[in-house]
Formats: C-alpha cells, sequence, structure tokens
C-alpha cells in the first residue's frame, strides 16, 4: 500500500474498460436513475445525441477506480471529487481514465489528483480531480 | 418534462434507498474499482471503519438520479459535479439524497443545484453540487 | 402517496425503456427460466421469432412498475393481476408500458387499472390489467 | 419438447428459490420498480410488513419459469396469465412455484395450469394461472 513516501507529482496511471449496455443498465437500477437519456433508444432518436448514452456518474466511477485501485490505491480515503463533462459516452466506447498527482501536501497527509477520461478518438469526455489521503502505516 | 420556467430556486426532489452488498458488488464490477474497501471484509476489520463501505461515487449516483429523474429530471443535460465525501456508507444503510435549486441563469439556461446525501441516523454522508442546462422546448 | 382521494377514473401514467439483452439474462437468473426462447440464439433461428425474446412476466414487470412508482405510487398494495401475451418482445425493443385508472371503489379503497405495453412501431405487446389498493393516510 | 400428448389433466412440476436481496434489487433495475417498499429498508419499519418484500411479478416469474422449463417445458407460447398476490414475500424467503395441468384443449392445442407459490412455513403467496400453447411436431 503506497503511503505519501511512494508518490510524487507527475505520477500517473490509468484504466481502459469498453462501456457496455449492461454496464449502463446496471447502474441505473443501482442508483435508480433510469432517465431516457440512458435507457430509451427510441427517445434519443429525437435529440442530437442520436442514442443512448452513459451514465457521467458511471465514467467518473472509472476515474476513482484508478485512484481506488492504483494511485494511491488500497487503504485511500477519499474526501472530495469535482468533474466537468465535456462529451457524451455512448454504449461501446472504450474511455481510458487516467489520474495523475498534481499537488503534495505531506503536513496534512494530502494528495490532490488530477484526472482525466478521454474516448477511443482521444476525445476528452471527463476532466476531473480528487483530494486524497493516501494510506498511512500504523 | 421540466423547462427552466418550471423551475424555482428553492424547489426540492429526494430519493431514498437502503445500499445492498450487490449494489456495490455490482458497482464494483462495472467501474472496476475492487478496492479491498469495498470486497474484503477481513481486510476492512482490521481498519478503523471494520466493515466494508460503498463506494463514494456510487452515493453520487443516487444525488444524480433525483437530477436525471426528477428535479429537472428528463431532458436535463450535466454539465458539472462536485462532492465532498463527509462519511462512510456502510452496506445495509439507508440512503436520502435530496437535490435542491440554488441559482437559476436563465440567460445561459443553467441551474446550479444543491446536493446532500444522508444515511438513516440523519448523518450527512456526501454534500454536492450539479450544474445542469434543464431541457428546453423544441 | 397518492391516496384514493387523489385518483381518478381515466388518471394515466407511463414509463418506456429499450429491453436489453442483460435485462433478460438477469431476469433468466433471478427466475430460473433460462428457457432455449430467451438465452438460446440458435434455437431461436429455427423457429417463426427467428431470434430470442423476452420474458412475457418481465415486460408484465413494467406494467407493474408504474403501478408501483407512478400510479397510485408508494404505498400501494397490488392485490392480483392478469396479462395477455399478444405479441413477442424481441431484445433492442423499446417498450412503453401505460397505465390508466378504471374504476375507483372507494369503500373497499380498490381500484382497477388497466395497463397496456406497446412497442416502438405502436404494436400492442401485453393487455393487461391490475387490482390495487391505494395508500391510506395514518 | 413436450406436446399435447406427451401431457395429462393432473401433471405437476415445481421449482424452488431463496429470494435474496440482490434478486429483488436486480428486478428493481430491469424494470425500473425502485418503490420504497422493495428498496428501502427504514421505510418499510413504518409500515405494518416490517420489512422490504419482493416485487409480486418477481415471484410470477417463478411460476413462469417452471411453465417454461419444465411443464410443458421448451417450445412453450404463453398466451395469457392471472394471479393474485396473498401475502407477502420477504428477503430470504425460499419459495416454491408448483404448477399443474388443470385443462386440456387438443383441438386448440392450449392448456390451462392452475399455478401456486408458497413459502418455506407453507403459506400460500401467489395462486395464479396460465394459459399456454404447448410445442408442436413440425
Amino acid at each position: 500500500m503506497k503511503t505519501m513516501d511512494d508518490l510524487e507529482v507527475g505520477d500517473k496511471a490509468s484504466f481502459t474498460k469498453t462501456i457496455s449496455e449492461s454496464d449502463v443498465y446496471l447502474f441505473a437500477g443501482i442508483t435508480g436513475d433510469l432517465n431516457p437519456a440512458h435507457t430509451d433508444a427510441e427517445y434519443m432518436k429525437t435529440t442530437p445525441f442520436q442514442q443512448r448514452v452513459a451514465h457521467g456518474v458511471l465514467t467518473m466511477g472509472l476515474m476513482s477506480a484508478v485512484v481506488g485501485m492504483k494511485l494511491p490505491g488500497p487503504g485511500t480515503i477519499l474526501l472530495s471529487t469535482s468533474a466537468r463533462f465535456t462529451a457524451p459516452v455512448f454504449f461501446g466506447d472504450t474511455i481510458t481514465a487516467e489520474v495523475e498527482v498534481a499537488e503534495k501536501n505531506v503536513e496534512k497527509n494530502r494528495l490532490k489528483l488530477n484526472a482525466v477520461c478521454t474516448n477511443q478518438d482521444g476525445k476528452t469526455v471527463i476532466t476531473g480531480e480528487f483530494i486524497v489521503s493516501p494510506y498511512v502505516k500504523k
């Protein structure tokens, strides 16, 4: 488990996943968000998107997966997050979430992490940040 | 579908759900966040939490469900969000997500929504906000 | 929560969802109905349907969702239901479940609700009814 | 695959399953029925039920699983169904769905099947019936 000493500004980690229809449908059930944007293909044909889109918060979950699994990884406590949704994620899109250490506050044991999600065409779909406390050895 | 004209500062809506183990496990599978905090009960016994906790972003999903389903509801476009995680959510906790219209910018067709999640004991687990564009009649 | 006083003959509500392969597969797992009609694409090529179909009872679930979520909504007790299956539902079909108050028995606190499911082409796939007791204020 | 010739009035088949929280939560997501009766444990403590209950239509799914898997089984076409909900199904209840051939109409290739679901205490939770067309050899 990485502690503050193991982490430097500029460290990066990423995770890539193709977002499936079943991902979106399960997320809809977990959260109760069965908004037609996510689950009504016919309605979406009448919109500029032309098709169903993934939930923005689902895609944020890929960024938080990098934080929880890799950078800093297990033992990290999430304090806050923010995100801007800059482009839609469609079913079948392959999303890469990349997280980078932006600032290090050793005294408070806090990191600021920048995060970005891009799709298979390199288009940015979310930019965000996380404030976290890395694991502290007991 | 609610347009800007149907929405006033102070409007509120909420959604309540008991968070199950299966919610957390499915969310782990969808996002790839199988951090031991969420899926390793033995490891969690060695931490101050004593038990597995739900993903912060999963609980944010309940807030975004209120935005997508009720206030403003279908047709809304999510522009950005932020959240502070103030207390853990345990399996079996019953979380109420409440969303309130905080600011209305008619010119830009934008709303600022304040959001808060509380557990069954009234304890705040997340405070957040969303910037959204409500549905526009064509 | 709507009580008998809030409900009139002719009141309507609906819910629309595109039925996904994952919906059908999860429903198969929940109920144990892994009949080849739902989960064996090769077998279905040898039938007049040519492809897998959703479970009839799954589609009934969309009607009961309208009853439980909207009309009358939370607090309702389901007493009985009936349904006629008039056309198949294929994976990817977008089904609209519409429910309408048909009869009101104030003395017994009972409603008869008519329900119909149609697909994206306007074809009726199920007609049914529900007998329910709406919420009673304590 | 059983045809009309293989089926006699009085033939029976059954299927038993313990209904899990995850069964109910997935069914809620599939159908969009996140009614508090199924997903809000705190609210349910304030009702005579004291706890969350399974969706009535989910339990009907066990009956229709017997029809689709065993009696008559693969190749059967479901024409109609009806059900009376006589007692609640709680998470962890073990439900047995039993189906019996009640009437045989060889001319129309139709069967009337009686169905009943009972819980682990032998209490009847649903009584119902199905009208089906068994498989016809080509």
